[in-house]
């Protein structure tokens, strides 16, 4: 199975650009929509989402990631074997978090260079042919590199992603909080739960999300509308004693 | 077949963690956008646009419809089967209709638990496997139950989408009302057409959608934009004689 | 393979009633989503999009295209070959470039009718069992057509899509101008770059796209936002000497 992540955007014709290549190259492997529309230019905050949504990956999946405001200078083109799932994408940071939480991680330069190579869009002249011969389970040509070092926290206190509901995703996992942590955001102050039922209308809270992260929301309404949250907003963790 | 008819938005990872399930556990069952827009929160005005754009299904077809403000709360997920079509989702109103306007159907309460639960995503957690698994012709554990009920009309004299033109279209079944029917909204009264060919550019009238519903609409304009509709607003229908 | 290109948008049911259709009467024929959001009501900034865009499909491969303000009008549904590829859609100009652009083109109005053809959803009803067919390489019924008239030229200097990071791509082929040529548009003057990571942050230029189509850019900004750019805005080629 390919997983797609790219800040591309739903709209326009990106994507399926990308998704011809992968079913012409890798007919019958399901082509799934993780993420169309990660942080446009901002692989930092991407990365962060990057790691904990790459749960749904299973042994020999892989994740073609991109968002790639250097594309077509010299950022070199990255593939990743993580605990037995492969990465593909530009080498700017995106699979930093995937690689430190991996218990094994293998990184290779992707040497492999198509026809044509157009300067703006290595999605779907490059990566898109790379990861469809790796969820093949051919090999690709690389030589071994080390991902350009990257001085990010482990967690990052700040907004990732909003989406529909106005939910705020952050780069924090809500396993390194203690179960009493507060969040700081705004001039407000606030508790946990376990989900929005558990609160009352027009509440705001922060939980666990489904895959670990802690999102700071509203029952029934819009944290990022209520709080004025885009992705890069900081927070504060407020740890009790 | 399977059908999604979600609010989880076309942006974010929703909708992909949940065809990466169906993906795996129904492998080569095509999984078809329906809605990812269904009006957010609001299981009322989806279960009308439900029961008019489950026309697609065809027997053994599967709709997974998820509007859930109460998931992790005690809502009981459902299982319908009616007129051979096979319905999923949380217990809150949204077949509903379909169930009304079934020669004949069926209610179950799932039993069967996933070994992981989280509390904010059934959708990815229990419905998608329920789904996967009826897709597949296969049984999922459940006990006989009557859905909530509601007191909801027949038809909904109300906005419950607005698309991407601008076109608004109602709870109300075209065949519900008379051929010379007028329909008062922002202090206009609307007429029939058959389509948008027929009425001058500009010109705001109501029609019978290729779904059976009475859409309001403006020959290349936005109905939604010049009267300010969106889900939820209410019309009068207006019978002569 | 089967390509869409629409204007129904992404949100809502109408890519995937079509969608639908394809699944069922072209089971196992890859249908990808090129555009959802063709200019709406614009099949003319449409057609130098799909000119470009086209260039995805291979040999049989079928493009399913539809911006169609006149449906249900006397407009005629047309199928067009074109080298080899088919194109399926309303006779209103929307194949006009790739047509002349051709080596050989021929076209023909559909004469299949279904047997249920609603007025205003020809998606569905008409062109998608149409394209189903000739994806499968069936023969569909039809009549020897001349597509209508448009004084269209060859280049559009202006602007026919936005995309999400607010690059302008415009109807203009890159390689119809000089590599020194300038673009003006909103007072200023734009000059060529190869690519994004070439320029200093926050500086605007044109560059040829990955499709070799004339884009208006912005180094990690918005093009669009800065110079307010939606299809349809005029644009001066300046060519030096």
């Amino acid at each position: 199975m390919i997983f797609l992540a790219t800040d591309f955007g739903l709209a326009g014709p990106y994507v399926g650009q990308v998704k011809a290549i992968l079913a012409r190259r890798a007919p019958g492997v399901p082509a799934i929509d993780l993420f169309a529309d990660l942080p446009a230019f901002r692989p930092k905050e991407a990365a962060y989402l990057l790691a904990a949504y790459a749960g749904a990956l299973d042994p020999n999946d892989v994740l073609l990631a991109v968002v790639d405001p250097g594309v077509g200078g010299d950022r070199r083109p990255l593939m990743m074997r993580a605990d037995d799932r492969w990465y593909v994408g530009p080498d700017n940071g995106l699979f930093e978090l995937v690689r430190r939480r991996a218990k094994r991680a293998v990184c290779e330069a992707i040497a492999w260079r198509p026809a044509r190579l157009s300067p703006s869009f290595h999605g779907r002249d490059l990566f898109a042919p790379v990861a469809a011969r790796l969820a093949l389970g051919e090999t690709v040509a690389g030589d071994p590199a080390t991902p350009m070092a990257q001085d990010w926290p482990d967690d990052l206190a700040a907004v990732v992603y909003v989406d529909r509901y106005g939910n705020a995703i952050t780069g924090l996992r809500a396993s390194a909080l203690p179960e009493d942590a507060a969040i700081q955001i705004g001039g407000e102050r606030l508790l946990r739960a376990r989900t929005f039922s558990d609160r009352p209308l027009g509440e705001a809270f922060w939980y666990e999300n489904a895959n670990g992260l802690v999102e700071i929301a509203v029952n029934r309404g819009s944290a990022a509308a209520w709080f004025g949250l885009g992705p890069g907003a900081a927070l504060q963790v407020e740890t009790p004693g």
